[in-house]
């Protein structure tokens, strides 16, 4: 295991702490030392948003807390959710008299932790609404939608509610544009190479060389089918195709694209696939107003890419384009 | 070869590609489809501003160009330096009747073919400065200095340069602005595993698992010594004990940090290792006024990290404050 890591025990703990050192011009420490929160938060008469996650997604979910984005984090173990305790402690952290919105995934534990926080929170007096992101397409056919779960989309669904909340919306309103953003999201994940958690010591999952799993999951989850590997091009225009039929929009939508590294995969191959992507949803006739590229939403090590299609409309754009002040280029 | 990509000789100009179509709004592709220009480039009256290296380092080089950062960007195949008629390219893309400064790295092509643009850029009339990083401790000795490599360090030299440029400084000045960042940066490399260039198809040089090279280059140039894998904490020690031995800077020296991964190394551990280098610069009795931390600059997918500090003065720390627009958060 050719890794930068001390005790394997300690990896979240060592990863907060210089995360904190790097960033304290953005962030703090909340007495609870798995809660993240933005140096200016809370801020009174603004809705609180909080998201939370496993540990292991760098820059998710910490590298999101900042002015007109998260106001707090609760930080689990690696690929495990953040305990119903770091939550609460999270939404009070984030509350500034006008109620908390919680963004986060769909996954068993993230969803009965917050549930469990959120009447933590009732009792302190603090109204929580909560959205459940599930842009990630092969993870459960359109038919149950609510089963699928949250990946990279999450990042929109953050930056839209983190604009709302900055805009001086109400609980409600801000509940309502993050709830929009990820309903017009779709994502999907390939898988070159798995991913190693430090106190295992040997991958959590194969992919043998020369094959790669279309529809992975930012923990290894198996995707949709396993394949001999292909060129980048046929890749990119696989995810396109898988998103886009799940997607079914209309020609002449303006859509965001995030297409986001799994943690070990070179910034340049993102290029290359990009160089397909953007070409075959234009070949659809929707119009790209902008790309996100980089390691936005990782996997430890894990080799591949996701691609998440985000369509747009006004508001959205509008939010888009309020001015965030995070550790991450939004 | 689990690698996103189609023809492997075809990578810089599919990476490239991709780049532009995903930063249309900060970047074009100049006549010379091996010069990345950014869009409001030239500027009449601004000092041009240019670079060029390799490919397989992204976002380095080309990430950089946009506003207030570099104008222009030759770009070389894999690993290689960009051709003299790219480097003229650049220079005349840059241009804008105020002389073009040249921050470039140390390597041999690049020193042989930046000279040649010079002189091509003369015929034109345009007057060039040039700059060239050394900033890797372990390339040389610190008495051959000369000798030494330019890495990561480059990233706040186009920063400096850049945002001097901006303020409508001289070309001179610019020069002397950026060559003096520069002389502040030293930078180290550790590298825990190899890259492979895709058209060789397997890696170029080898770290046996349980091992690192200390000292590593951006393309797997042998390092100082070759030792047993250590802790994160103990890593990070050494990196510092490398930089700042070879600095001697005076206590109470304000420093600018730089933690880069080098492509394939989870940003987690990133965290990780600064958490102790963050302890041991502070230790010594040296100011850290900001830490940049991430995949600025790579080596395609070699996993390691580097280290640079760049000790401040009031210039710079002005110039670091100078807000940029490229696609890296600066």
């Amino acid at each position: 295991m050719q890794r930068f890591i001390n005790d394997p025990d300690q990896v979240v703990e060592d990863t907060v702490k210089g995360f904190v050192k790097a960033h304290s011009d953005i962030v703090r420490l909340a007495e609870n030392p798995r809660v993240v929160v933005a140096r200016q938060a809370p801020v009174a008469g603004k809705v609180g948003v909080v998201t939370g996650g496993g540990s292991g997604h760098e820059p998710a979910f910490i590298g999101y807390t900042g002015r007109s984005m998260l106001d707090a984090v609760a930080v689990g173990e690696l690929f495990s959710s953040p305990t119903a305790k770091s939550f609460h402690d999270a939404i009070r952290a984030a509350d500034g008299g006008k109620g908390v919105v919680v963004l986060y995934g769909n996954y068993a534990g993230d969803n009965m932790n917050v549930k469990m926080a959120t009447k933590l929170a009732a009792k302190d007096g603090i109204e929580v609404a909560t959205v459940v992101a599930n842009d990630d397409v092969c993870s459960a056919p359109a038919s149950e939608r609510e089963k699928r779960r949250g990946v990279a989309g999450e990042i929109f669904m953050w930056k839209v509610g983190g604009a709302k909340a900055a805009t001086g919306a109400s609980l409600e309103e801000v509940r309502a544009a993050a709830q929009k953003a990820i309903d017009r999201c779709r994502s999907i994940g390939v898988g070159l190479g798995p991913c190693t958690l430090p106190a295992v010591g040997h991958p959590n999952f194969r992919i043998e060389p020369g094959t790669m799993e279309v529809g992975i999951g930012h923990h290894g989850e198996p995707g949709v089918r396993v394949e001999p590997l292909k060129t980048a091009e046929e890749v990119a225009r696989d995810m396109v195709k898988i998103v886009l039929d799940d997607h079914g929009l209309p020609e002449g939508t303006e859509v965001a694209v995030l297409v986001s590294g799994l943690g070990a995969t070179p910034l340049n191959e993102l290029y290359i696939l990009n160089d397909t992507i953007e070409s075959e949803i234009s070949a659809r006739g929707l119009k790209i107003r902008e790309t996100w590229i980089g390691n936005y939403f990782t996997s430890l090590g894990m080799v591949g890419a996701t691609l998440t299609v985000m369509a747009l409309d006004d508001e959205l754009k509008t939010l888009l384009d309020v001015e965030t002040r995070c550790t991450i280029l939004l």
